[in-house]
């Protein structure tokens, strides 16, 4: 049944009031409590467990949720060891960016502050859960989850453990608050919200995005989807190609910064173009290209138009010849959905062009699209990656969650 | 008439083709251009002067709009020089706020780039065109404009000057488009041109930036309202508190810094509010109070709940009595427009609190509220004063007009 919006209201009168506690725990006063409350999951896990099984018993959940929705022993582990690892993170709130004095003599310090209300809507992955509230209690922000339905028990456990571990320590629990109603109708009223959250940041499928962004009059960070291109120039080393596209098609195929096309300078694709296309098939990747590549190698599946601009997520890719290296730009920024790009070359030249060019949140030189995550970044996290330009772009970590103010310190100025 | 959704998408389009070449413009290239812009505006004076008679001829143009639409041969030698002082400013494009080596050897440098396509929406004040146009221009960035239906003629003639400058210089014109059809429903239009427009930034009432918040599909970066509060602690040098509430209110009333509110702590109301009220009304302000300030001062006007809301952009100023200053700052963080606040205070733990408690981006203590400016702040220059949290806040300047792109130098890196 849909919420009523007085009591959705409600739920962003209490984060917001809760978050302006957050704002002012220390750092120390965070990680304890990040540290209780990785002990909490451990402690209770059997209860966890039990709504999860309740989750996974209903016969609505589609085949391909089971595995993303399925909690263990093991998972709950992680999800711990993940709270762990955030408390271990240094704190950004508070620091100083920059300070200075200006020509009245005022003392200005652009100093970071929480965000105040993040909103997270999200599928069917219990573990977004933990590491969300994890990342937005470290950086002072009171989060409102929304996840999918199919996890509904599971996430109502793990939230209450979570509030839970608040409560003993003192801490307001509507730090953190899950949305118990899955309806659409009051996804909607919550990215409307915006008298109390601050940013919604969507996680999951295309779709979840390109709806959040239609229907939010919140503030959104938009993440996720991911056509990554790798362009093989005429200079490039073809082994090193071979590698970066192997690895950024089938490492994780399902995943946003997996490569999902590739584009081979003319000069080379005679010589290369059969070698990569064996060497996709020996991993069972379905190669499809346009009618150069198949005048090529003629087995390949046609590629449509239709090719040109979707994201996978799957054992597929689609390849095309270029005449130039402009033209490999001029595709992949008609084309991509600014996440991560790669050139392979030799020439230096090549190389810079294409990272100043190409409009992508990442840009590579010789190195597989896989890399652009939080963690392999030396965030130590990650809320999501950016593929937007405004406030944070490619991958997001604690810093990222946060916002600034200026202090100014004075003894009487006035404005001439 | 309204304009055709593809007529649209074209002008986005070419905004989008010509951000591309930008990008690439050296800073010297650059400010090339915006000299010469400003040498074009004085040679064309004539013709502006000429345009702006015939915005000013319209009978329907209403009375209070008239002095920020007149241009004069005085105000195109500012709009002149203010384009000189953006070429003097140092160029944000192409910095590197960080750059270090990830554990698999990879070189990760954070690079600032422009956004891309800025949606410039305001009013009748005909300067914006050039201003904005000038600010988006040195960060890289296409601009579209569309400003009110008083200023047509003269922002016509205006942006013809500036992309004559443009072709002169070999620079894509398109760098610069006013859309021409004031229309509301081309307005909201151009508000979800979600493809090809990377951030909108209105600039004017308050009713403006909420039609375009509620209408647009584009990110938006929420400019102007300011509900600002001066609260004079139990600890003020009462002297300075009358100087910084009397500067904030009247020496600019119409403007979103200037002070709105004046809450005084109970300890020190008796004393203060008889001089306070009488400095004020001598400046010719209507002084609202609350019960407790008319128990003290008698011939006060009541202010009603709607009073601690409002933005007067006025000489009125409503004050009320606070007990604490934690009263003050809930009252504040309920009903400001997360501007600028003050405080007056010796307490250096109440200044202190109050600037971190405070939810605004820009808290003072012992300093008026009207320095809440990319001038005063000594940024050179002013798109807006962001109330948001996403992405900037407070005064922005260059900076605030850039995003920033992962540039990443591998030699065979794949992911593990």
């Amino acid at each position: 049944m849909e919420m009523a919006t007085a009591d959705l209201e409600q739920l962003g009168q209490q984060a917001q009031q809760a978050s302006y506690a957050l704002g002012l725990l220390t750092t120390t006063q965070k990680n304890d409590v990040l540290l209780a409350m990785a002990a909490a999951l451990t402690a209770q896990q059997a209860t966890i467990l039990a709504a999860n099984a309740q989750d996974l018993e209903n016969p609505q959940v589609p085949e391909k949720f089971v595995d993303r929705l399925t909690l263990t022993a093991d998972r709950i582990a992680d999800m711990a060891t993940g709270l762990k690892q955030v408390a271990a993170l240094p704190d950004p709130i508070g620091n100083v960016d920059h300070a200075w004095k200006n020509t009245a003599g005022l003392m200005i310090a652009k100093q970071r502050v929480p965000l105040g209300v993040i909103g997270m809507i999200f599928e069917a992955r219990p573990n977004v859960t933990v590491d969300a509230s994890a990342l937005c209690f470290k950086t002072g922000n009171a989060v409102i989850l929304r996840g999918g339905k199919e996890a509904l028990h599971s996430n109502q456990a793990l939230v209450n453990v979570l509030r839970g571990a608040l409560q003993a320590a003192g801490v307001d629990e509507n730090a953190i608050q899950l949305i118990q109603d899955t309806s659409h109708a009051t996804a909607e009223k919550f990215m409307q919200l915006t008298d109390y959250v601050d940013v919604l940041i969507p996680r999951g499928s295309a779709r979840l995005i390109q709806t959040v962004l239609a229907k939010a009059t919140v503030p959104v960070i938009e993440t996720g989807a991911g056509n990554c291109h790798v362009y093989v120039d005429q200079a490039a080393q073809l082994k090193m190609a071979t590698d970066i596209v192997v690895n950024g098609k089938v490492q994780r195929p399902s995943v946003c910064n997996a490569t999902e096309k590739l584009l081979i300078h003319a000069a080379v694709a005679a010589d290369y173009l059969p070698t990569i296309v064996q060497a996709l098939r020996d991993q069972g990747v379905e190669v499809r290209g346009d009618a150069r590549t198949r005048a090529i190698v003629p087995d390949v599946i046609p590629a449509t138009d239709a090719d040109w601009g979707t994201e996978y997520n799957d054992l597929i890719i689609a390849v095309k010849v270029v005449d130039s290296e402009a033209e490999a730009i001029q595709h992949i920024n008609r084309y991509n959905t600014q996440h991560s790009e790669a050139i392979v070359t030799d020439n230096y030249q090549a190389g810079k062009v294409f990272q100043q060019r190409v409009n992508a949140a990442c840009v590579y030189i010789n190195a597989s699209t896989r890399f652009t995550d939080g963690f392999e970044f030396g965030f130590g996290a990650e809320i999501g990656i950016s593929t937007q330009k405004l406030h944070a772009r490619g991958p997001m970590g604690l810093v990222e969650l946060t916002s600034y103010k200026y202090v100014i310190d004075g003894n009487g100025q006035v404005r001439q």
